[in-house]
């Protein structure tokens, strides 16, 4: 009998949970979900047979090993920095790895040892990265077997609202960690259009849009994220023209969003100490040039180029032009932006977020180039079983029964972009309604 | 028979060693120039008696503790970032520590132990910081004597070209260390103004400009630099409404270096690797918008608001619209850029420096509001003895000599901000030629 220890019992596991522990019953396997909250994790296995939750702090090392030592595989769903403690753990006591989150340096450095020891360590098997990967590496893989030549792609994604709960200007709440949403996309980002390298700095990030179409959703913002350069290697694409991954967003969330990044309050560097009693619009004029004949609304303007209506909107109903109290008056500019969004974009147990992703191919083929666009929408169900845990979790889920069904016999450090990977872990999201729809059509 | 060390003969010295060495002849000390350079030393003591050229790599710990333990102070006029190492070996030693550069929590530590050892470290004693805190500190030392009070201090410096030298667009040319000029304002400013907490990112410092006018000279852009809240403790102006140090650059150059922060070309966070024979036109390029129907030129209007005829020439006298190949292909943004200035805006050895400095104060008193100008400038003589020398240069000669002299009898760790410090520099520097104009008006 095998068994399965899930570290990590957060907003996003929902899904992996439920998917791994009614596989105990059917499955000759048990699970045990260790969490700082005993109960929380109880409460999540619903006592369902052969599972059993245990409480466990993380830094205690001897009862981690403990627990790792007690399993046959570990599915991190931890912070990501705590991964290689744990990649650790297991490379030590020989035990299996599965993540959701992106392959480091720090397990790269595991690669030969991961090997010699026969393990198999999966990263990178959530949403994006994820089925971003295994999505793309299908229709790649396909086209590459039938001798043409992919010559553009761009792949988006967003964690989002479903358009029921969309009932604020910004359409968007936190269905995500805020703190990763305040301080989205700031690096340097890097893609190719083209032939063309191409570097945005994060004062230019929420202007270099496109925008992406959703049949039946309508129009997103999508902006460049990070480096999309390097993974021309990871897709086996080294001399692709064209390729570029970014994130979405509702059309002119970004151009509203720009407002906090020109100004400068998405910036962590640094920390403010405002007097006490400081209101939202206070905080705002701290960011704008001092004149004595301007009110704030005036400066901004002046500030902003071309701040339109719906821009305005978003800035004014967040409370930005009124005299309501800073949640905190220290803290770095980006700490206090989120403490003030904290309280406008919270999730409401009734709101129900959407994940989207799409991938736009341009493949040169004998009849002309094909455009390919790949869809996927996947709406959450409440604020539990949400999109995010969803697409996040099971195809994780679905990666661990494979792997101790004996449906994926590899060794060594992997993302999954290998058929053997993707081939059944996609089929297998398929069955659970995770499912791209494609578009093609061919210009000559 | 006092011994005096100098670690470091580079660019800013000259002033500095030769006012130290003439005194070697007059009075009873000997002076040291201990660099990595044993015959560029030697050159610049000129076989003057009582002084000797030592060579000295500064890593050889045993060697550069053995000249510190010969000498009874050492004036380090190393790079900023080895202040700590020396200042360690004069702790341990019992030796005095001079240096024109900021004083560091590094420094800060060993305020105590500086004390119990009856030691004088004196920081900041060169132009900016330097000249500026000691002729700032009189005119406030003044006013308060007088029972004024000052509600507003701005205080300007540039190392600039001497008019005569001016023969770019940019007016602007090396006369200080490129790495520091294309990297500078890389932090968010901070300062007060009427009473409100003010805070600019790097990507809107060089848009938040103040014109600030040197009779006979004309128009300078002034940008508020770093920190300038941190500086109310230091002046003793705790309360003060408005407070702003800054940068000066010629007027025109902020507006065309705007475009490059835009671009995001001063980025040093992350490293390209461009292909070899990548031109400036593509370089250029590689930070606009992919867009197969426009140029360039017409990229680079599209996303630079308001780009006018006065920073369009600049941008296009250093060849950006052109096909020179870039001197480097590889490093951070700013490294490339850095690459090309260093081409274009080398200092001949005709030209002339000019150092720039001005104090402003709203100051009130019975009559009304005293408006003082401060204004000094200094300009340098040839590409050796350059007015950046010689304000950075003679502040710290000049209090070595008064400490030899005891004619400064403190202990501890400090910043000439005391009247006992600046009262006999600045009158020697008067002495030097470098001295301020004031002007004054009252309004009422």
């Amino acid at each position: 009998m095998k068994t399965i220890l899930i570290l990590g019992g957060g907003k996003s596991s929902s899904y992996l949970i439920d998917f791994l522990s009614d596989s105990c019953a059917v499955k000759r396997r048990r699970l045990i979900l260790a969490d700082l909250d005993l109960t929380s994790a109880a409460l999540k296995l619903r006592g369902r047979p052969n599972t059993e939750a245990r409480q466990l702090n993380i830094e205690n090392e001897s009862l981690r090993k403990e627990l790792v030592n007690e399993s046959d595989l570990v599915v991190s769903m931890l912070p990501a920095f705590l991964h290689p403690v744990v990649a650790q753990d297991c490379l030590e006591l020989g035990k299996h790895f599965f993540t959701a989150s992106y392959e480091t340096d720090a397990l790269r450095e595991m690669k030969g040892e991961i090997e010699n020891k026969g393990l198999f360590f999966l990263n990178e098997c959530g949403l994006d990265p994820g089925i971003d990967h295994m999505s793309a590496m299908k229709i790649i893989d396909t086209a590459k077997a039938k001798g043409e030549e992919i010559i553009s792609f761009k792949s988006y994604c967003g964690g989002l609202l479903a358009p029921k709960s969309e009932d604020n200007p910004w359409k968007y709440k936190f269905t995500w960690n805020p703190r990763n949403v305040v301080l989205a996309g700031q690096a340097t980002s890097q893609y190719i259009e083209n032939g063309e390298l191409k570097f945005v700095p994060y004062h230019q990030l929420f202007r270099r849009l496109e925008t992406i179409h959703f049949p039946g959703l309508g129009d997103f913002d999508g902006y460049p994220n990070r480096d999309s350069l390097s993974y021309r290697k990871v897709y086996g694409l080294e001399n692709i023209p064209t390729m570029l991954r970014g994130t979405l967003r509702r059309a002119g969330y970004c151009k509203a969003w720009d407002v906090f990044v020109q100004l400068g309050m998405c910036d962590d560097s640094f920390q403010m100490d405002l007097p006490e009693n400081t209101n939202l619009r206070q905080f705002l004029n701290s960011f704008l040039p001092y004149d004595p004949a301007l009110s704030v609304e005036e400066k901004l303007g002046n500030l902003v180029h071309d701040l339109d209506f719906g821009t305005w909107e978003k800035i004014s109903w967040l409370g930005f032009f009124g005299r309501r109290k800073l949640p905190k008056n220290q803290g770095s500019p980006a700490e206090i932006l989120q403490s003030i969004l904290e309280e406008d974009w919270a999730l409401q147990p009734e709101d129900e977020d959407m994940i989207v992703m799409q991938h736009l191919f341009e493949i040169k083929t004998q009849e002309g180039v094909k455009e390919v666009t790949s869809s996927l929408v996947s709406f959450g169900e409440d604020s539990v079983y949400t999109a995010m845990a969803k697409t996040v979790g099971l195809p994780l889920a679905i990666a661990v029964d494979l792997f101790l069904e004996e449906n994926i016999n590899l060794i060594g450090l992997h993302v999954p972009v290998l058929r053997e990977l993707y081939e059944p872990i996609l089929k297998e999201l398929d069955l659970q309604g995770i499912r791209f729809r494609e578009q093609e059509k061919t210009r000559n």
